[in-house]
């Protein structure tokens, strides 16, 4: 039996919330969406789009009678909202959020709710597009996704449970982590992409035939730097959050773009093949893995 | 009316010559391709998939009786090749390439032709894919692409012309450029992102727990790291070929990189939101350019 929402209130609007709203009103699980944004724009479209059922810019008002409360605002804003909702949720409701950092959001969660924490379960959905805001929310942004659950010594296994089955209905696969463990392979595995990403645009555009160099780029440099549209308020939300693990991935990264340079300078062919050998041969078996796994006990 | 070639010659038969043969035989503007390989398995492929019409192990009969010679190879093949090509090929016929530098295959091409430079009009056709072989050649590699002509002062107008057209007939635009400044241009916006890419691969690869690492890659990942998968030969001669160019495109990105490990280090917020701003404002607009631009002459 799938778990049934009676009313959903999201802290925050934007591309990520909405396109839960979506994608659980597509699975028939949410009876009600409600949602607080501090923009009338924000609220008039989301409602114009059908994506919530109410608009509130109190908080308070929000989370009134919710048995869902879903935080998807910058990760930076994670203290301040639970601490103003937390007196008004209802007992038996759920606290959960989408955030892309784990171990900041949950030293947060503490902090705001106390001996409350249980009711906070950390997660994140890895869906996205360049585009933010709700304009853009979709339905189908969770569809063959994977959300991961970074649970807490004091949840409720059948909370716990019941926001798996929340990302489940919304079309994605669900696994478990620490938060440390989350954090070190998502600063490995996109945060350093977007920072490399952003800083080789960056050290393009730089130069004074930039915007013309610019212009050259082919499908490569396309799919190279899509992520480097990225939205610039949410990435320094999470570099910032997660500086420690990005500046530790950076330092390998730099490690390796070094052996590359002093490779090319001293001409060494034999070694330059094999520099792209270890990276082709191991981006080339490489494939969006869909099994789901558990690295939430350590 | 379209230039029609009665026999093509490819020297190496892989992804890119095999893809020129079977757009240029779409097209029905070539009416025999014949193709030296030094594999018979390429060969075999090659025939077998309707590729070619003949295929030779040697340049000195693949050449005979051409009117177009493509030079297919790696890039430091390339004055090997036209040395042994030059004895045998027809009054009148077009030498070409489809390397992706230019200053270097010019070079080359120079010492082993001497007084008949002429005849080479060099070529960049701006696509590919990550497999390489002629078993992966398709029709419409180039559909939608650009080529890039990077023509010399000893060239005849009208063979460059040609060559334009025959690639139009392969379903690209195509471009000019000197090739001074097509080698500086992709430098910045294809060997560097090819060279960041092989190096962030590797620096994720070279930690103990990098295979679990890359498992948690989602779409940005996959994206960003597409061109990481490859082939080391034909990138190996590129990145060296155009050493000093892409050196120079590092030290950008190192610069950009460096920035950010800063600004993340003291943790200040604004300065990381402007250069993820300047970066995210930059790429947000881009698109694919489908415009034919002139810049052969500086």
């Amino acid at each position: 039996v799938p778990f049934r929402v009676r009313r959903l209130a999201l802290l925050g609007c934007g591309l990520m919330g909405g396109s839960l709203s979506l994608a659980l009103k597509r699975a028939g699980v949410v009876e009600q969406v409600v949602a607080m944004a501090r923009s009338p724009q924000t609220l008039h479209t989301a409602l114009a789009r059908g994506v919530i059922n109410e608009g509130y810019h109190s908080i308070a008002q929000a989370v009134t009678g919710a048995d869902v409360v879903v935080l998807a605002l910058p990760v930076a804003a994670t203290e301040a909202a639970l601490r103003e909702a937390l007196p008004h949720v209802a007992d038996g409701a759920i606290l959960t959020d989408v955030g892309s950092t784990k171990r900041d959001v949950v030293s947060a969660a503490r902090v705001a709710l106390g001996a409350s924490i249980g009711r906070f379960v950390p997660a994140h959905p890895i869906a996205g597009k360049e585009q933010s805001g709700v304009e853009h929310a979709c339905a189908d942004l969770f569809d063959g996704r994977r959300t991961i659950l970074t649970p807490l010594a004091e949840n409720a296994a059948g909370d716990v449970q019941r926001i798996q089955a929340l990302w489940e209905a919304a079309g994605s696969s669900v696994s478990r982590m620490t938060p440390a463990g989350h954090d070190r392979a998502f600063a490995a595995v996109s945060h350093l992409p977007h920072l490399a990403a952003f800083a080789y645009i960056n050290g393009l555009v730089n130069q004074a035939d930039g915007a013309s160099l610019m212009t050259k780029g082919g499908p490569g440099f396309r799919d190279f730097t899509r992520i480097a549209a990225g939205d610039p308020a949410i990435w320094r939300d999470i570099l910032l959050a997660n500086a420690d693990e990005v500046i530790d991935q950076l330092d390998h990264l730099n490690a390796a773009l070094n052996q590359f340079r002093q490779t090319l300078q001293a001409g060494d062919a034999d070694a330059l093949h094999r520099l792209i050998s270890q990276a082709s041969a191991h981006r080339r078996p490489w494939t969006l893995q869909h099994e789901v796994w558990d690295e939430s006990t350590s």
